[in-house]
């Protein structure tokens, strides 16, 4: 019996950290889950885990998609850090670095959202879909924009959370959120700036609240962008804002209001449902996308 | 003596059309311009113009470079067609299809923007810069992508003129001249928005006309969202609009300000002038995009 090659995978997220031993989604040989707390202990723990696999050569290599603002440029001499950071503590810290000089292994690294993106583009609802777009909207908002199997990396890794988009100021007082830019996409959209604005965190807020309306239209908005500058085939959006029941429906149907049948596609036109879709890996899509990164990785 | 392979190039304009035979910037054999009125008279002027070197055997493929809204999608029935355009007569013209009937040979075919921008990577200012953004602002807004040597195509050839930008109506309460999109970054700041603006042709207004500060905002807010996006390693603008003294100093201060130190990177922070950059090709980097652009294809 031919055994499949095993990698270790890391969903390194602002509030949580997923450690995870697979060959992928079906098969699965060890998983931990732990909340994001000093660098140290949280690094250390994600260090204890995998070092008994390693010592054992069930693994040589691991993926890692970890939160930012993150240094992806190879050439860079941060790269691996996370740059400032209002997650405290976490401020110029090496992940990379420290990862490395604790395991001793080949690490391959880069954005949650780009491994996320990754993950969804090899198990998940973007396979066959190139370009794709994963798009997640929570407690910060951002993209990976995957190309033949490869998340896009430029100047740097995209940020478009932060895009400008219209304000109507009438509509929506709220000033925004972004400590760099006030109203960008982010500054208006994320969870904070929801938090911010009505005083209560978005997920106690009703389906109904006609806050929603607002809030698709500036997703939609951000949406109309990507899709004229980066022409995904496809475009799955997680995070917490997308479980609102409402919000798939709404956000659609503005996009294509917008668009005003400037986009002339049969799949932006008529069958906008399989066009912006909800992730299928779910929770998952970190971790998986972790062990896609370093499957992949060299290739 | 080895001759250097020759190869036909149009750039087809809504304005101008472009006829060249040539083997790169330093070895143009023929070239032919005229003024683009119906689609009989103009691609049959083109025709003309390349049945001798055809017949010669001294060109085997041309490239073209066509004004639009275009179908660039090789899968598309209406592939190589023009879609609607207020360019009079031109609506629903199969471009591609009657140049390959009348000429009998290869022939790539892309965005006019897509091949300027694959001009200025080939021999131009973006040479080595990977990816690059090429965006013209003048009687429309147009960006082409250029990617490994390759423009972007996705879901469809970025129509990234048409970006949802803030727009201040208390300081500019024009509304938009775009026909589908109203205030969009082409409805605020392409040539036709200007003129309908003011009252004159953009050409005509003074170089310190309080406008332009206006217009350096639109065009800041798109870039920024470009750079958050596709994280471009070096801009190119070119067009009317960016001949104007003060416009390239004043897109790359707003684009500084609002980014706002976010992009830590020193070519954004400290070195501005050489990441927005005019083209180096000018005038001819549409005609000797169509020349890269046959020559590298099949690559």
């Amino acid at each position: 019996m031919q055994m499949k090659k095993l990698y270790g995978g890391i969903e390194a997220g602002g509030t949580k950290f997923v450690c995870v031993i697979a060959s992928g989604p079906s098969h699965i040989v060890d998983e931990i889950r732990f909340k994001t707390t000093t660098p140290d202990e949280t690094l250390g723990r994600a260090i204890k885990f995998f070092q008994p696999f390693i010592s054992s050569g069930q693994i040589n290599t691991i993926g890692v998609g970890c939160f930012g603002p993150l240094d992806v440029t190879p050439e860079s001499p941060t790269y691996g850090f996370i740059a400032a950071t209002p997650k405290p503590g976490w401020s110029n810290t090496n992940v990379l670095g420290i990862l490395r000089g604790a395991l001793g292994i080949k690490i391959a690294f880069d954005t949650d959202v780009n491994v996320a993106g990754l993950g969804e583009y090899k198990w998940g609802v973007s396979q066959g879909y190139d370009p794709s777009l994963y798009l997640t909207i929570g407690t910060g908002i951002g993209g990976g924009y995957i190309k033949e199997g490869r998340p896009l990396v430029g100047l740097l890794s995209p940020e478009m959370g932060h895009l400008r988009i219209p304000h109507d100021r009438e509509l929506d007082p709220f000033q925004g959120a972004c400590p760099y830019h006030g109203d960008c996409f982010e500054g208006l959209a994320a969870g904070p700036a929801v938090e911010a604005r009505l005083g209560q965190r978005g997920e106690t807020l009703p389906d109904d609240h006609p806050f929603w309306d607002v809030e698709a239209g500036y997703i939609a908005s951000a949406l109309v962008n990507y899709v004229l500058s980066l022409a995904p085939q496809r475009i799955i959006i997680g995070g917490g804002v997308m479980q609102k029941s409402s919000m798939f429906p709404t956000v659609r149907t503005k996009v294509q209001e917008l668009l005003n049948n400037y986009i002339n596609h049969d799949v932006v036109l008529n069958k906008i449902d399989e066009y912006i879709v909800p992730p299928a890996l779910g929770g998952r899509a970190g971790m998986l996308g972790a062990i896609a990164l370093i499957m992949d990785s060299g290739k």
